[in-house]
């Protein structure tokens, strides 16, 4: 039986009786991670909470424009100078405990009979801390984060409006996935009555990349494999590439979705050379019947059932034929 | 002075008092123009019009996935068989008479008393009908035929509902532009709580590209011309590489987006030798300093300030010469 979610009420009771509260999410924030944290630490600020928002990894370029981005801190940095003492440590948009790394968790000393609490959208959710709020059905974290503030009736700053349409636009592909709902337009819509520039917004989140990004995406079309007649469609980022390309953090997000966008494509897979030689594989599927999430389990990852992600040894080539078989199987049994 | 609108009331009664009804649109349609003309179009048919909708051009393979764009004729098929008898004549998203041909004008015959109706949503719209409704906030045509249908109380069939969709997510951007405002994010979710399958509808526009679109986005990005220190960035499309690729009608659709994706890009362009051997110009701007309507206005071409094109005498390098020129002198009046 799946344990009930706290309420509303009881967060809402939690986090304004605190006077100091940590915010943190998964490493190699995205949109979600970073917009829900953002969100709700300005809206927690404005009510007169101190609030320390830490993550494992510094936030990407793109999404440096984010306001208050600028006052995250690096978990190691932190670590480094002692822990924050903290009265609620508030997790967003982790499925678990170990997507932050233990350098993130002793980033923060709890207070004693401090709580930690968990707020995800994903159906993988373990569950780990004292209280948990999962919403499956969300299509992101920033849209419980909105509910939550709109129960709770604390201010939504200018910036928190800017971080919460991020976080929901960019977990719902510009609102186009099958998890967006009438409420999730209606939350952008109460946002931009609100004041938010819905077009400044957009610019930078899809049309701010660096050119070396486009460049990279020319790259990778060149070399652009076709299997299974056309319902699959990978691509190969060696080690060599990103640095041909100077590639930072964040330079590959969307890259997929490109190559998605072809008609007779059921899986879309991204094959990632790391530093450290493992091979980081992002897989994006337009069928339900086609559960990437569980290929991905196969190797240890996991995720959505249309968007999922994992990490294999390398070298890269010999990590692609053994995902892209697992893929053929499952594909084999479809129509 | 410009002139007022006619109101909503005065359009549903001529609509009302209709038995045939023709609607037309500008040729080369985009989602905005066919999904505005199958959206009225379902909602008369189910208050018992007999509705004809014609185009100059064929319905793109990308928009066949329309509910009803099966019915839609081509306007040289209905001339040669003989004008349809109308009683009301409704020209959609067309900023001038001139955007459709004379034979699609030809396609209809009205009957005696019979008016011409006006919809659009361009600001450059010359008003050539009896009834005039041009609303140049609204981002999308459709945004004002839902508005018109609703104000009406007609029913929105199902295919209605995908259609309006398809147009105001097609002519913002899916939603992302400057132009769409609150209203336009509640119209999506109120058709998506009337049961509109979001992902579905997303998938067609956005995920089903031939693959041969994606092979020429390669092609053209081999040949990326970067100007102006990166604030100009343009490609050439060759009727050579057209046929090569096997082009079709819509392919190059959204193209021009995936190079304005560019941080350091002000304005980007897509050039496209055409069978005739003229040469046309898509044009888009992310600053309204940066006005391409302006631009394309000088080589007798048109539209909104941030998205704009024309048609050009070719050969296409030195087309691309002389407006390329022209912008880069524009661009050097801001900073």
């Amino acid at each position: 039986m799946t344990p009930a979610n706290a309420s509303f009420q009881t967060l809402i009771g939690l986090l304004e009786g605190a006077a100091t509260i940590g915010i943190v999410s998964h490493r190699r924030p995205d949109g979600d991670a970073l917009g829900s944290c953002l969100a709700l630490g300005a809206s927690l600020a404005a009510i007169g909470k101190t609030v320390h928002i830490v993550n494992d990894d510094p936030v990407p370029d793109g999404l440096g424009f984010l306001p208050g981005s600028e006052a995250i801190r690096v978990a190691a940095t932190v670590v480094a100078g002692g822990a924050l003492p903290v009265d609620v440590l508030v997790s967003l948009d982790a499925a678990g405990a170990d997507r932050l790394s233990e350098t993130a968790w002793a980033a923060f000393a709890l207070a004693e009979g401090g709580v930690r609490i968990n707020i995800d959208h994903h159906i993988s959710n373990t569950r780990f801390a004292d209280y948990n709020y999962v919403d499956a059905i969300s299509p992101a974290t920033g849209q419980i984060i909105y509910e939550l503030i709109e129960a709770a009736g604390w201010p939504l700053p200018e910036g928190a409006r800017v971080a919460l349409y991020a976080a929901i636009s960019t977990d719902t592909g510009s609102f186009r996935y099958p998890s967006a709902t009438g409420q999730t337009y209606r939350i952008a819509a109460s946002l931009i009555d609100a004041g938010l520039d819905v077009g400044e917004v957009n610019r930078q989140l899809y049309e701010s990349y660096p050119l070396r990004r486009l460049l990279l995406l020319r790259d990778l079309l060149q070399d652009l494999e076709i299997h299974a007649d056309g319902r699959v469609v990978a691509v190969k980022l060696t080690r060599r590439m990103a640095e041909a390309a100077g590639l930072q953090a964040g330079d590959t997000e969307g890259i997929i979705d490109v190559i998605r966008s072809v008609d007779s494509v059921i899986v879309a897979i991204l094959f990632e050379e790391m530093e450290d030689g493992k091979i980081r594989v992002s897989s994006r599927s337009k069928s339900p019947r086609a559960d990437v999430g569980a290929i991905c389990a196969v190797f240890g990852g996991g995720g959505h059932t249309l968007a999922a992600g994992t990490r294999m040894a390398g070298p890269i080539d010999a990590a692609a034929t053994r995902f892209l078989h697992e893929v053929s199987q499952r594909l084999d049994g479809l129509d």
